[in-house]
């Protein structure tokens, strides 16, 4: 374990009222001492305090400074730590790190003050994964949820399930060590109810990775209609709202097609359509095409239907697409004549859908339907109250349920999952007691990637890499 | 004076690994107890201290932080201060905002914290617009202007000056209001030597400030030259050096043409030009009109020549547009076989220029030449060393000089070097000593808006709306 001393800057890279030089490490003290100038020697300051002084580089002073020294073991890393608050300007900032590198420290890699943490037994991967999802959080949801992580929840609850595997393969070590005395009679039955218990807990954690991924990178979400059903108006409506949380955030991801936007706490990453019709315009037709395949992969489709136009065959078509995905259907121009109600759409999708698929059941009562004018802006409050009852209180309700939003442990948890099966089917086909063992072992082994106590350094870098500058 | 309490976030608008949200005022204390939890009560912690714990909004935990408490007066406020040290991602420094917000605090305007330190008294308003030129320093010129600011370099000047106008001003006052007393005979002749030795100190800070300009926004540099001398190459070679400094620096401007580098701790801002010829082509034409704008501006020209082919009269051309700006000529492609030398240049400078203007005198041996091969990179060494004795060792040595980067500071010197102007001219045609004061005050008056004393409320908001959020 390296124990050099590590320094970066920890806040962003842009001119701004305060910035952060982070420096953790054995010679964290020695390294202040050399360059800040103040009433007190800061190495002999008590822990946990904060000094007004000067950072200077050779005889020039460098900046005013506000420093906090904070001592081992009591720290982030684990290790003394000193912060340089200093003016938030990009090349004076850079000035301090460099007099900082010249002076005993070495440049900190991405993430690395977060895997000292990690190495020096500050807190488990899964908790270092979570100080990266916390920063990159973007809705209320992902935010607790990665506060969740960051407090340990999944951490607890992989040792838990740890224990009770330990516990199971130790027995039948010992068991085996010791035929005369331990006796695995019945023992089978046993072991497998344990395991369906921990499968099933497994199984929980895997499917919450949907609502994960919801969470932590939003719905997406695809809009669709007929030409000039309202598509666009609805997309500003809803984009006009909060617009400014969205465009704060440096690097969304957008092209001209997509918005990304907040409503109730949740981000909808929404995809505006072409109008689907029969056409023959071919342009036309390969925007279509386009549409039905983010239809696909949506987590929720808007359907927008004019209620000043009648229902045609390219309804029908829209309703094809979309009846088996989490759709809403707004019922637009409600501030014009209606020539359709919710009743005749109702009847559309019982009648075309039925035929096929339903066997003559109300597949309509399962779609939302919901007049708006998204001219006037009416009807959003209701639409915003129906996507809460979807995706929070249907599938999110945030209580102490654990959400896997990482990928690595989702597999990890896959992992598990797969070799405690084979303990399943190792028990059902009453193979000998150390086939149980081996796969046991499998899944505790599997379990423990995610808390990191079984990784390799090569993924821990890789992990940590990650990390932006600074943490 | 408003006394509320005020928040913002103090660190960059991007994801990063820390962000500070800043909370200053009577109440900083009570806001923070209300949303901290943590081993102690935050408002009875000791002053310079910092605090592990969670901020709460209602019963969530918003983010795991380090609290800094500072109490009035030893703060950059004057108030007390609390800082909340956050992880560093947009969303949840923005959470933790809004929960500060709805415990008491209102948001900040910009500057409003420098502003309450002025207010109170913790520095006068030239350190108060010291801070934001250490912000936004680009050079370590810049940066030490302005720290010699931050720590009251101008305003110890500018209260001496004051001072001696003052004891001027009473005693004139005094000796009209008491002449049997006092005397004011030979009177003038020591006013006008005090005057004179004033107004040299207020030409030496208003003169000053072109340093300063440099200092502050960079040298404006043009590169000239016939088409194919290597003028782009010459730009890549000088921004191939150090340029992760300069893309680092968000909001840089720059269009297709300019280019900012820093070299030898100094800003060039270049712009790389057309070549200039006689040409028939109208936008080449154009281009060679723009080009002669430029160099008209230039605080520094760079001359490519290419030694590889003879000079003609479009050097002549460029020769008369830049023999009396600081110019350095570059002898480039010196790795191909030379068909001109140091020699034929001066050669031609002299006999171009001599002609007309210097009546016979050796002009071509104010401008510096280098043999340089932009391709193989030589000789931008020294180069660079020329750029440093032209614009350091020549006239930013900076000791302990002042340098003024402000304009409305200079705009403020000019007015007082007026007044005082008027009062020599007054001593000189022997007016009455009442007309002496009246200038006097006026020079005084104008100083003290440099350091606040003499400024409008109007004023005072205007220069801090200028300053970024959080500072």
């Amino acid at each position: 374990m390296k124990k050099d001393t590590i320094a970066a800057i920890s806040t962003g890279m842009t001119n701004s009222g305060i910035g952060i030089v982070r420096i953790s490490g054995d010679e964290a003290f020695k390294v202040i001492d050399r360059i800040y100038t103040g009433k007190e020697i800061l190495s002999k300051a008590d822990s946990h305090t904060i000094h007004y002084g000067y950072i200077k580089r050779n005889r020039d002073i460098i900046d005013e400074v506000l420093v906090t020294v904070m001592k081992a073991p009591k720290t982030f890393t684990g290790e003394d730590t000193v912060e340089i608050n200093c003016h938030g300007g990009i090349f004076v900032i850079q000035k301090i790190l460099e007099t900082v590198l010249e002076n005993g420290a070495r440049t900190a890699e991405p993430g690395e003050f977060t895997k000292r943490a990690f190495l020096n037994g500050k807190m488990d991967l899964s908790q270092a994964e979570a100080v990266i999802d916390v920063i990159q959080s973007k809705n209320e949801y992902a935010l607790k949820s990665s506060i969740s992580q960051l407090k340990g929840s999944i951490r607890r609850k992989i040792e838990d399930i740890r224990k009770e595997i330990l516990y199971h393969t130790a027995f039948i070590e010992t068991a085996l060590d010791d035929p005369e005395h331990i006796s695995v009679d019945g023992y089978g039955e046993r072991l497998r109810k344990t395991v369906e218990e921990i499968k099933i807990e497994l199984k929980k954690l895997i499917s919450s990775s949907d609502n994960g991924r919801i969470m932590k990178e939003g719905i997406q979400t695809v809009i669709v209609g007929k030409p000039n059903a309202g598509k666009s108006s609805l997309l500003n409506v809803l984009s006009g709202k909060e617009r400014a949380i969205v465009t704060d955030i440096e690097g969304t991801t957008r092209d001209i097609l997509e918005e990304q936007i907040q409503i109730q706490g949740l981000n909808l990453n929404i995809i505006d359509t072409a109008g689907i019709r029969d056409t023959e315009d071919i342009i036309e037709k390969m925007g279509v095409e386009k549409a039905k395949e983010y239809v696909k992969d949506a987590d929720l489709v808007l359907y927008v239907a004019d209620v000043s136009r009648s229902l045609d065959e390219n309804d029908e078509k829209i309703l094809n697409l979309v009846y088996n995905k989490k759709t809403i259907i707004l019922l637009n121009k409600s501030d014009l004549e209606s020539v359709i109600t919710k009743q005749d759409m109702k009847e559309k999708i019982n009648k075309i859908i039925s035929k096929s698929i339903s066997d003559g059941k109300d597949i309509s009562s399962k779609i939302p339907m919901i007049d708006i004018s998204a001219k006037e802006e009416q009807g959003i409050q209701e639409f915003e109250e129906i996507l809460k009852k979807m995706f929070i209180k249907g599938n999110l309700s945030f209580n102490d349920e654990i959400y896997i939003t990482n990928l690595r442990q989702k597999s990890a948890l896959k992992e598990a999952l797969k070799s405690l099966e084979k303990v399943t089917e190792s028990i059902y086909k009453k193979m000998p007691e150390d086939f149980y063992s081996i796969d046991l072992m499998d899944a505790y082994e599997a379990l423990g990637s995610i808390t990191g106590e079984t990784i390799g350094e090569d993924l821990i870098n890789e992990i940590f890499s990650k990390f932006c500058m600074g943490k």
